[in-house]
């Protein structure tokens, strides 16, 4: 087996996972828009599959023939230098192509690159095809918080089916992992595929400090609610008080009191809120405002990834205190591909971890996701750290 | 054959009509909601349902189960004295109920409503029926032009079907009908079915007045537009000034310029536009400033129903001169059914006559409809006044 | 003394008095907005003196010099016919010109204006000069109403002075005047100024009804508050029902309720309620409200002006059911002085009467003032019908 | 002289030369707020003062009388823990008080807080008093930027005076000074006054630079906007990209292009653009957009401290890659005195130096300021790093 198998072997269960998260779904299911931040699941299939026209057949395959001429406008995400697109607050407004059609858009690029792939052994494609992977891949988390948001914010609570676990319980006792003060390496410097806001190995210098084993729990943000934390405005970021205010926040997302009982939303449906799971769907604004309650932060991310190997994680995106800056000698790629990441490097936060929602194999210790301090339809979460 | 049995088919054939409306729809296409004032195919299906289940089966209805206990809330559209609703902004966020569970509920509420008629022959149940059948004709004509707005706002500009004819040419010359200086009497005094709005027969003093025998054309108000009538200030009203200014609008709704020529689109797809046809999709504003332009104006709504025997009249919804206002001695219903005309008299303008969306037999010389000024999406159109 | 003797006295009267309005602020008072339909006092004075320049000086002066190139650009309202103006919403942005240069602006204006008419008798200026003149008149109102508001909303409640009495008490019982079902003349035929909008005299048909003598009663307005009436939907209009939700507005403007007791703030300051006074400070939306409640009815300006003789009128403009329209025949000036009235004819309600604030002479039985139905800053009140 | 009496003198003129910057101000200057983030100069001078009256007198000077109840609500500016205040949109509403009672207000607490000192020597007071001069100075820089401001977008373009000097020349010639990559220590660790955010003295890493001895200059500017600066997508954020189109900006504020040719208002009145001098009034984004176009970028806050002895600066603050973090072991002080600096550490860019508007002997080495990055009202500029 080649390496080009290796790809195509990627490739093909990438492009069908993608199709699996929507399996569940209605047709109806596809469509909507509720929030500007959510995408139509038919909007992210179309997406994924436009960037390898867009980038590879439409480029280098000789004679490829793009399936509709307006696809391009229609599923163009951000990407300003390859033309217009449809303004992100109006996908949900749009019913055609239908699903059907985007399904057939899929198995005809995929085919396409297939074909396009057995013939074309250059290494330059082999990059862009791995890239539009793991872009697939990316989106694969976002079709499946983005659904769970379009079901969940639905007053007939609908499931999505009655496997999915979003809440497992780490039983172990809490403890803190100290890392001494000094010198450390930061960044990706392996051989496999990595994003190009996490190359510029370097080095940061940190003070002593300890960093918890464990997710904060719900039970431990109930005492937080209890204890009025969303009433006091000394915990807050004042943009984030001005938040909770104009948008009546007193509990994570998901979150309802129902005869002063909590339930939170699952993909499993409604259920009683499990006070052992880590709590989740939380902005950086509240997950900030628990650890100034505590006594405690969040960790930068430069003290997560020295201290991740102490710890599980996985489960949830985790917060962290860094805003989203370039490392040293970072350098965007030219072109369309280089509005991947550079572009977003202001008034955003490091998440670093993963979730529950994330591909196999798809994150890693050097992984940087970022999102605007108000979100929280992504499954985050947060870790302690003390200083010493 | 009874009146109820003509009442029952009359029930059957307006379900049945909204439905073969809807036939031509994509599932996709029954979901979205691409402006506040348009609502998703599926909400009008389930809301003259609810409408149905709301005001007899749940009321009269001995033992009636309702289909389902949050229906209510999801169809509810603007009657605030029966509970809370989903906001009108939100109906295009809604996935579920799908498309086949609406019809579901379609089904089981015309069945017992037939079975209930059966049995049950007061007239009082009777007229809420007769208002039912009405009010979900009055949904039919929203629905198809809804249905128009989401395809002909889709960059893809898919067709509704080959056969519904828009524009019909009125080839005779063009005359004005001349009525004399009077007391004349307006409103509805026959025996038949009519809304609330068009009661108080009453006698309105009129000038003499020449009315024309056609609605202005899509050559005429280009004529208009390239006579620079979007540029000229002091044509328009100020509100209608800011909102041209403001919406960047050059032309009708639906008008196209592509290489110098202008299309429509029509829901037989987009087409080259037809001068000799009437001209539609103008607000208020649009058809005022061509009437100043032109130098004459637009009738009022008495002048509108004293002369309409005069000329052909149902292509297009006629704006009028008149502001939306009770009749004198008009008195709404009590309860919500009270809700359904006089809380919207004010801030809109009448329109009189019908369009190729209203549903046979719907309207009628005393008909009274009702838009905003700014409002574009109806059939509608102008017919010119001359004093003398 | 000659006509044109008359009219300088006129001028000269209305210059002064606009001042003396005046005469009680702070500079600082001259300059705030504190919302769109207010202006800034000083802009008051630039902008009638303005009105004398554009329209008669610059026009018509041989040789006359602008007191300042971009006063226009500053004092210009919204003639779009004239040039660029100062958008409304920008005000109270604009700290210079200060407040002495603004009176020197008026007396330059004044003098150049006093001086041109000395030898200047051509009727067609005349008329200009007495449309100036009800222009600033028009505006000492405005003026008046404005400076009630930004003291009135500023948090140290200052008064405006110890002299200007609000609220005279109207003792008589309330009765009703019956007028018969018939045909009536409308709209203003005499010699002396009026609006065009008045013009166009022209017959109307009336049914029969009955009017108050008394204007609603603060008392009376109260029991409906106390009676929930600002919580039933039943009783307003959908527009009127969503205003006061999105504005939290549970009383007329100016009052407040502190330690149970209701005050009102007048231009001597804040006060106990007077419950015996005239209710003011209502929106249409309010006073239509208020009159469903009562199981009356507003009057329409035209029941309203040939009622008129028979009760005391010019405390408080007095809502009307009437949507300001066009009267028969109606036609508006050439140029920017047809600016004036018609293009505000749609969305806005009639008042009719006068009040408090209203200069001398300036209003009369055909004057139709007009507002959108959600001001409240003027002096607005409300008379009931009945009908028969 | 004692220790107390320097903090008297230093008090005493901090509060004369707050008053300084005001005087040639017109009473309408001190009023107006022309956009949210600029203050009315009355309300500087007001709030400054009851910082003094607010955490010295109220709480500590027994006996004292507040000068007015109400001050504390109108002065406030956003310190939630005392009270409720005007919200910041508003300020610009307020004529009253007068600028005559907020100047007595200012003479009121600055002779009772002299009195106060007078006879109390407390260390903890003496820090509060170095506090509220430190506040006062920074406000003294704001007030000059929103007089600035106030000026720079009236029609008329008055000047300030005509003394003050915005534009220095510095006429070496370019070069860059290298700094050997380490560990450096960041933070102010000396007697005198810092704010908190500067404490917590720590090392970092940083790699080997190279930083310029120059601010850019207008001509370099002018350089970027000629060869389309504003038109390259690829060289911008996508917030700052979306942020000039929505505000149509083409240059930095305060430029106007009259007859191809460049003016820029100063508080000198509006002059030729100086191509020698540094530019202004810029956002990060257009900051960094520059950098990205010049193939260089922006220091971060720590490279520019540590080589800041190797370069003038001064005249204008300097935007950094930095986003406004904590330091390690950042602890705020407790109670509203917390609210200075730790509530704003999320979404803003860390600024270094200083500018012509910022007091004598106010900034340092290790001063940080900050502010959103679509902000350009203050005097900020840029300066290029190089990585070797």
């Amino acid at each position: 087996m080649t390496i080009t198998d290796n790809l195509r072997t990627s490739l093909l269960k990438t492009r069908s996972d993608t199709e699996k998260i929507c399996s569940p779904l209605q047709i109806e299911d596809y469509v909507v828009q509720p929030i500007v931040d959510v995408s139509p699941p038919k909007w992210h299939l179309g997406h994924t599959t436009w960037f390898f026209e867009e980038f590879i057949l439409s480029k280098h395959a000789q004679g490829y023939k793009r399936f509709h001429p307006e696809y391009a406008y229609v599923f163009n995400s951000y990407y300003e230098s390859v033309g217009k697109r449809v303004i992100r607050t109006n996908r949900g407004n749009l019913s055609r192509p239908t699903v059907k059609e985007v399904y057939k858009y899929r198995d005809y690029v995929t085919s396409n690159l297939q074909f396009f792939l057995e013939k074309n052994q250059d290494p330059k494609i082999r990059k862009l095809v791995e890239i539009g992977i793991h872009h697939e891949k990316q989106h694969q988390e976002l079709l499946l918080t983005d659904i769970k948001y379009i079901l969940g914010n639905n007053p007939l609570f609908p499931k999505y089916n009655d496997t999915f676990i979003e809440n497992s319980v780490f039983e172990e006792i809490q403890s803190y992992s100290t890392v001494n003060e000094g010198v450390y390496e930061i960044g990706y410097s392996g051989n496999d595929f990595c994003y190009d806001n996490e190359y510029g190995k370097h080095k940061v210098f940190l003070k002593e400090y300890a960093i918890s084993n464990k997710l904060v729990t719900n039970k431990e943000y109930l005492e937080f609610i209890e204890n009025d934390g969303y009433k006091d405005s000394l915990l807050w970021h004042a943009e984030g008080w001005d938040w909770i205010q104009k948008e009546k926040i007193k509990t994570p997302l998901y979150w309802y009191k129902i005869d002063k009982k909590y339930y939170q939303y699952t993909l499993q449906g409604l259920v009683p809120l499990n006070t052992k799971a880590p709590v989740t769907h939380l902005s950086y604004y509240e997950a900030f405002a628990f650890s100034q309650w505590k006594g405690e932060r969040l960790p930068t991310e430069f003290e997560w990834e020295i201290a991740q190997s102490f710890f599980k994680w996985g489960e949830r995106w985790e917060w962290t205190e860094s805003a989203y800056s370039p490392y040293p000698n970072y350098k965007k790629a030219p072109g369309a591909l280089g509005e991947y990441n550079g572009k977003f490097m202001v008034n955003q936060k490091v998440l670093r971890g993963g979730s529950v929602a994330t591909p196999q194999n798809h994150t890693r210790a050097t992984y940087r996701n970022f999102f605007h301090p108000h979100l929280r339809w992504q499954f985050t979460g947060l870790r302690l750290v003390k200083d010493i």
